[in-house]
């Protein structure tokens, strides 16, 4: 059929910092990179996400599994083995590796179609980093068969850290993507009044994201004295406070941010409450700048939260994002997604983007946190929609 | 973590037939399951995905990886490992099964939570079934190292067997989806006019099935006289026709049609080309009730395709869908997800779901597509979305 096209075409310009990847290849003596994540593969094609595949993988007897392949140093040998429902996009904008085939149907012929390309051109296949979360066990299996003396390492701390410093259009979408997360809870919370469900806000929060041209990732909300965050028929009432906490990607890059809202008006306690949370978050954005070791923003952070006094259970979280809601730089050990703190005792650097959240379990009061996305500049930091911090009212465009 | 929940309840009954999957079970000689895939969990939760991981997997340095266990005739003995993030919807709606916890970060912890569970509950473990697709090389190897005396093998089949026959509530989902896409593209059409690009016209579709309720899964796109069908700067202009094929789910259950449009009347030509396409789609549905082989509905349509006489490159196609776009039953070894056409030779049974396509490549006019949804029914068939059959007129309430 058509679609399944094979085709050779001069090799473009790799849309990321080749000699960066080709210093960290080298680091992790690395000879080889096979990337099948989504998120890794859209980063080496430069934006490339099949769209057939984006909200799901699984078909017929197998799945989407998309092979990209990089020789170290050799950007002009990357190879890119793609669905050949990937053809039609292939077309309107063609891959810039001087290989792409848009040829595979699942997990087994798009290993064997890589080993193909792998061996046709030459390249090293000593030490062969792969994404051992991302590679599924048929196709690894068949990587092994065809490279029976190579060490499989996994590429993910290689292509986390190649990722960790945004370039200027990588920015720009996670700016977007911020703002449009802040633009659509401002709208959820103005449009709903008392006795709407959690369910229904949140939906009211994927469609308000969608509208606004983002991919909907999640929305976690809290509502009243309750630390349960997941959508469920608990209806918002007057004087209950709100938590929404979402993540919406624009292009792939994730806007994760959390607000708070409230129907009626916040009583001393709760602006008090709200208003101590937001010194611990002002705390460690004031620590963000190029040069200082990662571990400042915790040291920042966590000095504030114990000057803050917050009752109750409270949680000071600092990490990495963009691609991937939690990644590089990786400050803490602790958290809901646990990882060695690798870059504490490193220097920031201009690029990286750190999400900041406080959190408070009150007893009495509920749930209540902020969570921002801060820049690191080449001056300083600049903070991604830095607005509604405050209590924000609920109901105030509601139709009854 | 309050999330890191470990719990054992009174086992629920299952939300599927389980004597039905443990003969599939016995069939494929097999002892276990051990279920990875975001689609065949829910299918045996009975409904639940993970809010947080629902369009992404990437978290920190893995990945979401839910387990779900199933010793062959004893789901009293079924055991679900769950990322931390879900403890909040264990809360609100708790797992059926008598072993649930919510405690997992990664693949590996996943894996070893799930062996020990396994070993905790004395259940036999000489074959195991695993998706090859879904389960990741890393947790392949702890299981092996767990296990080092089973004998692994491909789930896939036993798992899409058991799915094949959707039940009542299956059902309705995939009604109400393939409703809700034939609403959705209505008002696309509707609302565009000369010079829209396809790029804007897929998003628009993202927008109105989001809207509607609907996750959007994607848009296959084509305008005028071209045959690709990728989202492009392409614009639909005055006398072209466009081809909108469309998935869209609700809660997991996909909607996949495809319905044609056009900028002002269509011609005598173009009323015919549709009209003989339409015929190929009528005698398909024909041949679709209980008892008959599956092969049935591919010799109704080629026969009639044959008897069309179509210009240009045609086809028909016919697959079964789901919570997966292609799944069994399983009518053809052609088309773009090849796989074995194992239930040609198999009577069609009542639940099971087929999605009908004809398509035309012709050379002057374009990209011309019908595709439906036909369930067997008790006593014969019902086709979902079975509406905007003909040319829809574009840009009927177009603002300008």
């Amino acid at each position: 059929m058509s679609l399944a096209a094979t085709m050779d075409q001069a090799p473009g310009s790799p849309p990321f910092d080749h000699a960066r990847l080709d210093r960290l290849m080298e680091a992790a003596g690395l000879d080889l990179l096979i990337v099948t994540s989504k998120h890794n593969v859209q980063y080496l094609l430069g934006g490339h996400r099949a769209i057939f595949f984006d909200s799901m993988d699984a078909t017929g007897i197998s799945r989407y599994l998309p092979v990209f392949v990089y020789p170290k140093g050799a950007p002009e040998k990357a190879a890119y083995i793609g669905h050949r429902l990937e053809g039609f996009q292939h077309e309107v904008n063609p891959f810039w590796t001087g290989h792409a085939e848009t040829s595979s149907a699942g997990t087994m012929d798009a290993a064997e179609k890589a080993v193909a390309a792998i061996n046709r051109l030459g390249v090293g296949t000593r030490r062969i980093g792969v994404e051992f979360g991302f590679m599924p066990m048929d196709a690894a299996a068949a990587l092994r068969r065809a490279f029976p003396d190579a060490e499989f390492v996994d590429a993910l701390y290689v292509l986390e850290r190649q990722r960790a410093r945004k370039s200027v259009a990588e920015l720009e979408m996670l700016r977007i993507a911020s703002e449009l997360v802040i633009d659509s809870m401002l709208a959820v919370v103005a449009n709903h009044g008392p006795g709407t469900t959690k369910r229904v806000l949140s939906e009211a929060l994927r469609r308000e994201e969608t509208a606004r041209g983002l991919t909907f990732d999640y929305c976690l909300i809290a509502a009243g004295k309750s630390f349960n965050r997941a959508p469920s028929e608990q209806a918002w009432q007057a004087g209950d406070v709100l938590s929404l906490d979402s993540g919406g990607n624009y292009h792939g890059y994730i806007g994760d941010l959390a607000r708070m809202a409230i129907l009626g008006e916040p009583d001393a306690e709760l602006e008090d409450l709200l208003g101590r949370i937001e010194e611990v978050q002002q705390a460690a954005f004031k620590a963000v700048r190029p040069g200082v070791l990662g571990g400042t923003i915790y040291a920042a952070g966590e000095h504030a939260l114990g000057r803050a006094a917050l009752p109750g259970s409270v949680e000071f979280l600092a990490h990495g994002m963009g691609l991937v809601s939690h990644e590089a730089p990786r400050l803490t050990a602790d958290g809901p997604v646990p990882y060695p703190a690798d870059d504490a005792d490193r220097p920031l650097e201009p690029g990286e983007v750190i999400s900041v959240e406080t959190t408070m379990k009150h007893p009495r009061r509920g749930f209540i946190k902020l969570e921002d996305t801060v820049v690191v500049t080449e001056t300083g930091s600049e903070i991604y929609g830095n607005r509604a911090r405050g209590w924000i009212r609920g109901g105030t465009q509601a139709q009854h």
